[in-house]
Order: C-alpha cells, then sequence, then structure tokens
C-alpha cells in the first residue's frame, strides 16, 4: 500500500486531460443541443469522421457533419420542437503512442417537450472517440462511433 | 500537433478547479436532497441569490433560500413523500477576471416513491452559477439561475 | 477573497484523485455492464464487500462477487436480455488517514430493450464505497454498500 499522495505522479496526463476532455464535451453538447450547426461541425478536425448509427454512411469532415445537423433541426425538430440534452458520463481516457486520446463513455438524450416537465429519454448509447490534441493545445474529435443500445 | 503532456501547462486553473467544483456540488445536493436547509443555504454566499424558476422572485440570501428549501419540505414533501436526487452534468468552468468563477451545466431531478423502483424524471435544467473562491478555498455560491426545459 | 490560483495547492489530493476515481468507476461498470464477472470482481479488493441489497447478505471476496453477476446473467438476464447501464454521478471523495479513500455518489441503471429506443430506469441509488490505493497505483474497491432510493 502506498498513500494516495504517493502515487498522484503515475497519472499526469489523466490529472490535466480528463477534466478538460469533460469540458470540452460539455461545450460540444451546448452547439450541438442548440442547433449551431457550423460550431458543433468546428469541434471536429476538418476531415472528422462521425459515425453516427449503424446502417447509415458516416458523416466525413466539418460539412457533412454540420448538413447533418441543420438537416435535423430542418425536419425532425421543425415538426417536433423538442429542447434535447445530451447527456454524457462513465468516461475512459486512454492516451495514444500518436498523441491521440481515445475515449469511451455512456451517452443518453434527454427530449423535453414545452409544458411537459418530464422528459422523454433514450437512446441509451456507448460511444468511442478519438480526439486530437491541437497546437493550441485545444480538442477536436477526429472520430466518433455512436452504439445505439436498441439496435445492437 | 502537440503531445498532450506537452499542453498540460496551460490549464492549470481547470485542472484544479473542475473536480473541486464537481466535488462542491455533490455536497451542495447532498444537503438540498436530504432537506438540510440551513446546510444547503451555506453553499451560498450569505447575499446569495437563487434565481430558481422563470416567474418567481429570486431568493435573496441565505435566509429565503433555507426558508424555500424548509418550505417545499413542509408542503410539496410532506404531501407526497419523495426521494429526490439532482443529477449535474456537462459541467463547463469558466475562470472570471476578478477570481470568481462562472459555470454552466445540465441539472436533472429524478423523483423515486417508496416503492417504486423507477424514479420520475424531470425537469431538466439548465443551470448558470457564479461561484465565489473563499479565503479558505471553499466555493460558495454567489449566483445561480435555473432555467426549466419545458418552461422555455 | 483570493484567487483560484493562490488556492490550487490546498487541494491536491483531490485534483488527483477525483479523475482517477472518474475512471476506475466507468471501468469497473464497463465490466459488469458486459457480464464480465471475473474482470468486475477484480476491482475489488480480494476480501472486498459488496453490500449490495439491504435485507441480502453482503457479497463477501471476489468469488461471491463473481458468482452474484454471473447468475445473475444466467437468470434474469437470460430470461429478458436488456442492456443495463450504470450510471454514477455527483462523486464526493474523502481521503482518510488510513490511506484508503471513501467516496459517496448517487447511482441509477438504465435497462434498454432490443427495439425500444427508451430504455426503463431505475433503481435510482446512493452509493458509499472505501477504495484502496494498490501499490501500483491502481484502485480496488475495498467496500461498497449500496442503498436503493425506493427501498429505504
Amino acid at each position: 500500500m502506498t498513500s494516495p499522495a504517493e502515487v498522484s505522479a503515475a497519472t499526469p496526463l489523466l490529472t490535466e486531460l480528463y477534466p478538460r476532455i469533460q469540458q470540452f464535451y460539455a461545450g460540444q453538447v451546448r452547439h450541438l443541443d442548440a442547433f449551431r450547426a457550423e460550431e458543433f461541425a468546428a469541434t471536429f478536425t476538418e476531415d472528422g469522421v462521425f459515425d453516427h448509427r449503424p446502417g447509415a454512411d458516416p458523416l466525413l469532415g466539418r460539412q457533412a457533419i454540420a448538413a447533418a445537423v441543420s438537416g435535423y433541426q430542418r425536419t425532425k425538430h421543425a415538426a417536433d420542437p423538442v429542447q434535447r440534452r445530451h447527456w454524457f458520463n462513465m468516461l475512459q481516457v486512454f492516451p495514444q503512442d500518436d498523441g491521440t486520446v481515445r475515449t469511451e463513455y455512456y451517452a443518453l438524450v434527454l427530449h423535453t417537450r414545452p409544458g411537459t416537465p418530464e422528459p422523454q429519454t433514450g437512446p441509451s448509447c456507448f460511444v468511442t472517440d478519438v480526439l486530437e490534441v491541437g497546437e493550441d493545445g485545444g480538442l477536436l474529435t477526429k472520430f466518433r462511433r455512436v452504439r445505439q443500445d436498441h439496435l445492437v
């Protein structure tokens, strides 16, 4: 047994990366939940890949990602205007030798209809990301794969 | 591209503040969910403002905040005794030049009735706080604004 | 008032421990939600105690913990195959003088049935752990007590 203090040097990367990634994700979903399509797409690398649903082609690059968010807003959201909230949790962070960071986490979407306090929940998802650490220290999503629990 | 290690010096404040704020919020909601009115109010500054609901006057100061918690317990909770659990998530932390810290996060309330395993959920909220960092290093909520998604 | 930077030295343990414990829990529930019984049990100390439900005997040691997970999989899960996701939140971390770390947190289980996007939620729980910090710096659960909100 060593005390917690003695082992603190063992994980400087995690200490640093974990809160940064949590903060990055919070900002990313804020854009998504407000349909700021361009701003959301800009949290991906220029050639970022968003494999958002089994059976659908992955979204390739910022332009495709922004178009998908805008399209969702113009169709599904326009027909049924709910406030979506994306919740991520149980985050695992795995720094890679090439400087990227692989993450895995659970995600859940909450949908609140005007006047109805109880949100509709789902789907529950398992998400895998590869994050790129930019020259300015900022994070970008290079790759994201979402697997919805009810479609497995 | 820089490695994660090389950029670690860029965000010492976030590295330090993020877990502290998460721990602070966990303790704060523990008081609220147990109806410890005075202890909950003491997590606000003496003149803290709690703008808890659109259409209602904000609660001004610890005494008003404690009275609101006690009043809720004596009325709504007494009539329908549920175990509430406040969940916060997707936290963003923005240190300010004046030493305060602005935060933004999602919140969801779970209500469990005795004998019923599935909690009622909601409302889903978006919360903005201003936190004060005290002389002892402890955090206090100076201002909180809660916006419920179904009332927007 | 001191600035956040000036107080950052006050909580090195929390800064270090908080993200490590979050990452540890994420890996632990990944094993549980995939029914990797041996791997889940190995996140407890050899003589770990898992007091998982009022009215039932606590599980004593890794073998009993692994057997309980396997038994659940062979009976309840075989009869009704849902994808479970354990969500932990509102974590409090309390380093102890003996080098262990006491934690308290909320937990919620999501159950997704094939083809049904909306998960069933519950129970909502309050959990208390004692974590041991191993010689390799890794964490192990020495003791866990789960209190389900609907059984209180």
